[in-house]
C-alpha cells in the first residue's frame, strides 16, 4: 500500500521534489469518463503559489497524459499523468543537508530511509507532490458531478481569522470552486491575507483550518468497523502535509455537548428522511446518512522558516541553528484547499466504486 | 477489507449484540507470544459497565480461545476469539424496530442494508462488537510492553470537566493502567462522575475526549504519503462509536500559532536526537520520531436517551416520537478509554510488524 | 491478508485440527442471501471421509452461525461459522512430534513458526481446515445458482485412471452435484476406487487431477494483468492441500499445438459472440469470454502413508524412519473436489462483487 | 489491486501500445538498493523481438527513472520507471478495429470497457507492457543475488522440441543468464528455432513450456493458506501473456503418482535438513523447505497469425475472415522466458520484504 490511495479506485503517488517528474497512476476508475484537461489544468493552477503570499516558486505544471486515456476518455485501464520538474534550485538546499529542518521530515526520513533519501527540498516529502493528487481529482470532480456529488473546501480559519459558517451549500460550493483564495467572507479573506505577509515580514508562518463539504452523496456510503467513513477519509486527508487534526460535523465540539443537544432528529419530509441539525457531519454509525458530510481539517503553520531555529547537524550529532534561505510559503492553509477537495474526491469515488461497481460512475 | 483492521497483523471482527456470540480472527501475530488470559480478562473488565453511571447490561464477558494458541503461546497461525452473548433482551428492542433512533446507525443500517441487518441492540453496529477488539489488544499489549512500548489513555474531558494533562509519562501511563476510570486528577474524576450521574437522571448523555499516549515507538516508523502515521490511527480510531474526531499533538490548537510557536526544535542528547517541544505528538511528516505519540479522540454523547426524541417511523415514513427504554450508558468515554488502547496498540504492531517482519515482536 | 481469501468477498479461516474448533469468517456478502443451513450440511458431507477409501476419522461437522445471519438471511455483516473439533486423538500424534512427515508441513511449519506451531495432526495445516472453505462456500453456491451461475467439479483422473471427458455441461454439473464421489463415468469409477483401495493395501496412496466447469459467468470479468481471472483461481485453488498444478482451457495440452489449431474462432449466435471451441477456458487476456470456464488442478498423493519413510528427528538432527498410525486417507482426490466447487465459488463470489457492486449478488 | 503486483513490494503497471509510454512504479523496495542501468538495459534486451523468429518492430526500449533512486541507490520511496513509445504504427491496426482476434482480448476488452479501450496494438492488453515488468525485475535481481538468491528460466519446450533437464543449478541458473535464447542443449535450441521458422512461414505459430528455478531462497517463506508460495507465485505468473497453466515440481506428472514415489524423504546433511528428491518442488504446505523452487509456466501458442481464421466483426454482430498483417511473433516463449525471471524475482522481493521486514534486503 504505502503511497497508495484506495481500494476500488488506487492512486498511486511517486516522485520527489527535485526528480525529473512527479505523478500519480490512477487505477480502477470507469471506462468512458470524459477528461477534460483544461479543468486538470485549472484545478492544478488553484495548488500552485500566486503572488507574495506564496512561495516564489513558479512552475506551471504542465502535465502528460501516459496512458488510460483515448480518444478523451478513461479508458478503464491505468492512468499515468507525469508532471515534469523544471524550476528546481538544488543548490539552494545541499549546504544544509545535515541540518534536520524543525517540524518538517527530514529527520524522520534520515531515520527511515537510513540517509539514502532525495534530501533535496524535501524530496518526496515536498508538498510539491499534492500536484499529483490535484491532477487526479481533476479527473474524478467533473464525473462526480454529473452524478450530483459537488465538493468544495473554504479556508475556515487562518492566523486566527475566521471565515462565515457555510450557509447555502450549492451556492456555496459553486462559489468557492471559482475562488483563487477560498474564503466565503471577502472582508475575512483580506485580513487573512494581511496576517500572511506579517508573519512573512517576520519569517515566521500561520496555520489554519479548512472546512470541506461533500453534497449529493447517498444514504448507506461506508462500514460499520474500520471502513467507516470518517475512519476512510481522515486515512487518506491525513496524508496533506501539515494535516494534524480532523473532525466530522461538530468534531470536537460535540464533546462538550449533551446527547439531547448533539443528536440529529430525524424527520420525513416528501418521502425522504433526513435531519433537522447535522451535528453528525451526515454519517451515523459510520455510514453516510444523505445529509451533506462535513469535515474540518486542521493544518499547522509551514514549519520552514526563514527565521533562525535551533535544530541539530544529523551528521555530527552537534546542535545547530538553521533559517532556511529556499522558497517556501508564510501559509499554505490556501493552496492545501484544492487538495482536500481533491484526496476527498478520490476517496469518494473509491467509496462509490465499491459499494455500487467498477462501471457506476459512468452509468444512466 | 472492511471489517478487518490492519495489513500486516490483521484482526478481524464479527458479531451482533444479540446473536450467539461476537468475536475477532487476529492473522499475522508473530508464534511465541505468552498469551495472558488473565490479562485479557482484566483488559476485557474494564471496557465492560459498572456501577451507577455505566448500562445495567452485566455480563461477565468470558471468552473462549478457539485457535491460535498452543500451551500458552501464540503459534504464528489464526487467533480466533469468541465471546459467547448471554444476557441479552431481544424484546426490549423489537417494538421500535422501525423508529430510527437519532444519531444511531438504525437508519443508516436500513439504508445499507436493506432492512436485512439483526436491529436488536444495535446489531453489529453495538458498542459490544469493541469487546472483540479489546480481547485482541488483551494480547499483544503485554508483548509490546517486552519491547518497551506502553499506551495509555484518560478521559482529558468529561460532561465539561478536565483532567490535568499529561506529567511524567511513564508514571502516569502505569497509573492509568491500574485504574477503572482512567482520570489523572482524582478531583475532576469526581466532578465528571457527578456530571454523568446527573444527565443520566435527565435521561440525558455526555461526551468528553481521550487523550492517549505511546512511548517507546523507534523513530523511522509510518510512510510519507497515505500510509502516515496518523492516517493509519486516525483510521482504527474512527471505528470506535462515536469517535467524531482524532487530532495529533498539538491537533486543532496548532491551526491557530505562528511556525515558530508550533515548530519543535530539534536537540542531541546523549547522542540521540529528541525535541524540546512536542506539538508534532512525535510524528513529522507521518513518520515517527521517537518522542511520545500523543492524540486525542472526540467521543459525542451517547445518542441513546431515554428522554423523548423526533425520529421517523422507516416502514411507515412517518414522523414519530421515541424515548428508549433499553439499557444504555449515560456516558461512554470512559469506556471507550480501554478500546482507544487496545486499537492503539493493535495498530503499532502492524505497523511495526510491516516495518521489522514477521518475527520482530518476539526477536531479542 | 495471509488466511484471508479474496479482496471485496473477504473469506478468513481459523482453526487446527487438534483445537477447540475451526471456522471461517466471511465478510461483504450482499443483504437478504437466504441461507439454507441443510445446503451447508449437505456440501460438508461431501467433503468427509466415507467408507474404505478415506480415513477413519468420523466427524459430523455440526456448525454453528454465530453472527451474520438474521431470521434466515444474510445481514450483510460479517458471517462468522464455527465447527467444533469433536473427534481428536491427539496421543497418536505426540510420540511422532519431531519427526517431519515427508512432503507434508511439519518441517515447513517447524521453520516458520520456530517450533511454537500446533503439530498434532498437521494443525492449521490440517485439510480438516478446508471445512470452512466449503461451509463457506456452501452459503455462497445457492446465491450463484440464482444467478444463472453453476459450477461443478469431477475426478478427471485417479490412481492413473480417466474419467470421461465433460459433455453436456449443464447435465453433467447437475450430475456431479448429486454423487458423492464425482466421476461422470461409472466403470471408471470403480476402477479409480479399486486402485485406491489397492493403494490403500500397501500403506500407499494415489493422486489424480480435478476437472471444474463453471457456466453462466458473463464475459468482461476479470483483469488484464495481476487479477487475471487465470490469477485470481490459481491462487484461492492452491490452497487446497496437494494441489500441485493449475491449468485453463486445453492447458499444457495448448503449449505442444500450433496457433491454428489453439485459437478458438468467434462466431455471432443469435445476436451473441461464442467460440467455436474453447481451448482458452473460456478466459482472454485474463477476461472471461462468456464460454465455460474450465480449468483443472493436479492432486498429489496424500503424503501420508503407514508404510515406512526416511525423514528427520528435527529436534536431534538425525535420519530417521517413520510410518504413520494416525489416521488418514489413501486418496484425497474425491474429498479435495467439493472444495474446489467451493473455493471456485467464492472467487467468483469476489469478482462478481468487486465489478458490479455490493448488492448484486441479490438484485433482480 | 488490479494491475498492482505484490503486498509489501508493490509494483504497478500502466500504459498501451500505442500510447505515449508504459511504465511502472515499484513501492516498498528497501533504501539503499545499488540500480545498475546498465543491467537494466540488459535484461530489456533480453525481452526485445531479435531476429527472423520475432517480429519486425525493433525498439531500443529506452527507459527514464522519473523517481526513487538518487546517486544511483534506491531512496526506498516509489520507483518511476518509463518507458517511452516510439516506433508506434498505430495505421496497422485501425482498419481491423472491430474483428476480434481469436484468443486475442479484442472481444474481452470490448466487453469489460464498453468500447473505450485503446485497441491499437492490442492496447492495454499488449506483450509490450511486460517491458515495465522487466525494468522492475532489472532493479531487484541483482539485489536478489546478493543474498544469494539465483533466478534462471530455460525453455524447456518448444514446438514440441524437448531441451535437457536441470541439472547443475547453479550452473544452469548461470549460463541462461547469458543467453538471448535461453535453452540449455544447444541442438534442442536449433531444432526449435527451425520449428519456429516453419510456423512462421505458414503465417503460424508455436507455443511452449517454461522452467524457472530459484536457490537460494530460506525455509519457512509463504504461507499455510491463500498466500501459499505456489498461490501467489502462480497470481503473478499468470499474467505474463499467453500462460495457461503452472505447475510445481513434478507438477501434473505427480497426481500419477503413488505416495511412496512422490514423497520427498528429508535428510540431515551438515546439520541441515533437506530433502532426498525434489517432486515437491521446493514447497511443501504452501511454505518453502529450503530445496530449490521449481516451476513450469505452459505459453500458448501466439495468437495473433497472418493466416485468414474465423471470427466476428464485434460492430455489425456478423461473422468475418481476419489475416493479421501487424508486426507479431510466431512465438513468444524465448521472449517471455525474461518476464518470468522478473515476475519471479519481484515476487520472492514482495515475499522476503513481508517476512523479513521493510529493510531486510540490504541488511548484511
Amino acid at each position: 500500500m504505502k503511497n497508495t490511495f484506495g481500494n476500488h479506485v488506487c492512486v498511486t503517488i511517486f516522485g520527489e521534489s527535485h526528480g525529473s517528474a512527479i505523478g500519480t497512476v490512477i487505477d480502477g476508475l470507469a471506462p468512458g469518463i470524459p477528461v477534460d484537461t483544461d479543468f486538470i489544468t485549472e484545478v492544478l493552477s488553484r495548488r500552485r503559489p500566486s503572488g507574495a503570499i506564496s512561495t516564489a516558486r513558479q512552475e506551471p505544471d504542465p502535465f502528460v497524459i501516459e496512458s488510460g486515456v483515448f480518444e478523451g476518455r478513461t479508458t478503464g485501464t491505468p492512468i499515468c499523468i507525469r508532471i515534469p520538474n523544471s524550476d528546481t534550485r538544488s543548490k539552494d538546499y545541499s549546504a544544509t543537508r545535515w541540518l534536520a529542518r524543525p517540524s518538517h521530515a527530514d529527520y524522520t526520513a534520515n531515520q527511515k530511509y537510513h540517509g539514502f533519501e532525495d534530501y533535496r527540498g524535501g524530496g518526496h516529502f515536498s508538498g510539491r507532490i499534492t500536484a499529483a493528487l490535484v491532477a487526479a481529482g481533476g479527473i474524478v470532480i467533473p464525473a462526480l458531478a454529473k452524478k450530483g456529488i459537488y465538493i468544495g473546501t473554504h479556508v475556515s480559519r487562518c492566523g486566527g481569522i475566521a471565515d462565515r459558517v457555510f450557509q447555502d451549500l450549492t451556492a456555496d460550493i459553486a462559489a468557492l470552486n471559482q475562488m483563487d483564495f477560498a474564503v466565503l467572507d471577502k472582508t475575512a479573506a483580506e485580513k487573512m491575507q494581511a496576517r500572511i505577509l506579517e508573519a512573512k515580514s517576520r519569517g515566521d508562518s500561520v496555520g489554519g483550518v479548512l472546512e470541506t463539504a461533500v453534497i449529493g452523496l447517498p444514504a448507506g456510503l461506508g462500514e460499520p468497523w474500520y471502513d467507516t467513513i470518517e475512519g476512510v477519509l481522515a486515512h487518506a486527508l491525513f496524508s496533506i502535509p501539515g494535516i494534524k487534526g480532523v473532525e466530522f460535523g461538530a468534531g470536537f465540539a460535540i464533546s462538550e455537548m449533551t446527547g439531547s443537544q448533539a443528536n440529529d432528529p430525524f424527520r420525513a419530509e416528501n418521502g425522504q428522511i433526513c435531519t433537522a441539525t447535522n451535528n453528525s457531519g451526515g454519517i451515523n454509525g459510520g455510514i453516510t446518512n444523505g445529509m451533506p458530510v462535513i469535515f474540518r481539517c486542521a493544518v499547522r503553520p509551514t514549519p520552514t522558516l526563514s527565521q533562525a531555529q535551533g535544530t541539530v547537524d544529523m551528521q555530527r550529532m552537534e546542535n545547530a541553528e538553521l533559517a532556511s534561505k529556499g522558497r517556501h510559503d508564510p501559509c499554505i492553509v490556501h493552496r492545501a484547499r484544492i487538495v482536500a477537495d481533491c484526496v476527498t474526491a478520490l476517496t469518494v469515488c473509491d467509496l462509490l466504486t465499491g459499494r455500487f461497481g467498477a462501471d457506476w460512475l459512468v452509468q444512466e
